[in-house]
């Protein structure tokens, strides 16, 4: 399954607004970084790091980083989701937003959470731009942290992950 | 050779002042929208395109889009480089410009102008972080268009490719 969101990223407007919703809607997290997952997640994530003034932390699919660079990696007992960051992406501590383009079945999500932790930081929260609520990724993000998305055809991106429960 | 540019990115103010820059040099450039190369031009570029308000076009390396959609891909003859885009991405005549972190031998930037012509666009300008002159990639730029670079080793990042020759 495939949303090609090309078509909304190419419209100034769009673009801004959507970049603008994200990042209000995560700015009251007290992060320190934006994350943002390959490819997409790496272009609405800078430009909400841009819209908060954060720096930006990419999460890369496996073997794209340097052999020079330490690099912690997550993979799905199935195989199918793998994330990589340089083992001093963040500092101790160093609360981290993950932004993403679509949560689906939630594989990749809970691997870049469990990257973030890997790294010694702490999930601020998570913002998307599409949530696929059928396929219930958000039921795999338990941590205390706000889930949000920003188009969801069935209604429940204002959710928390505990008032899924 | 490898420069790695991620510790720029994860720094809040640094990151902010590379969009601003890129963005205030190219300001005067009448561009309808930032083509980002993947991967680390997707960063830049994103935090361009919301600086200067307008739609971003991503370029991808081989095989990452769907089927389903048309692309229009270019191969240098010694199988360096490539890039893909959808068919559509540019409207005719669109002013694009092009950012990427790295200007190194030109390769991915003359791909890269290359394929904003296929789609009917038209390079507005190009930026990038960091040029390495010494391998003479602006050389190959050759079309009527700035190339502005934020860091060079050798301090010729003012020069258009005119006065290049």
């Amino acid at each position: 399954m495939f949303k090609d969101i090309t078509p909304l990223l190419s419209d100034g407007e769009a673009f801004r607004w959507v970049a603008d919703a994200l990042a209000d809607r995560l700015s009251d997290t007290s992060a320190d970084r934006i994350v943002g997952i390959e490819a997409r997640g790496l272009i609405l994530g800078a430009a909400v790091a841009y819209r908060l003034g954060l720096g930006f932390v990419p999460f890369r699919k496996p073997g794209k980083l340097p052999a020079i660079t330490h690099s912690v990696s997550y993979r799905l007992e199935y195989g199918e989701a793998a994330l990589e960051a340089p083992a001093d992406a963040l500092e101790p501590g160093q609360r981290a937003l993950i932004v993403d383009d679509v949560l689906a079945t939630g594989g990749t999500a809970v691997a870049a959470v469990d990257l973030v932790e890997s790294l010694g930081g702490v999930v601020a929260g998570m913002g998307f731009l599409l949530e696929l609520s059928f396929l219930d990724g958000r039921s795999k993000l338990v941590g205390n942290y706000p889930v949000i998305s920003l188009f969801c055809p069935e209604g429940n991106q204002e959710r928390s992950p505990e008032e899924d429960r």
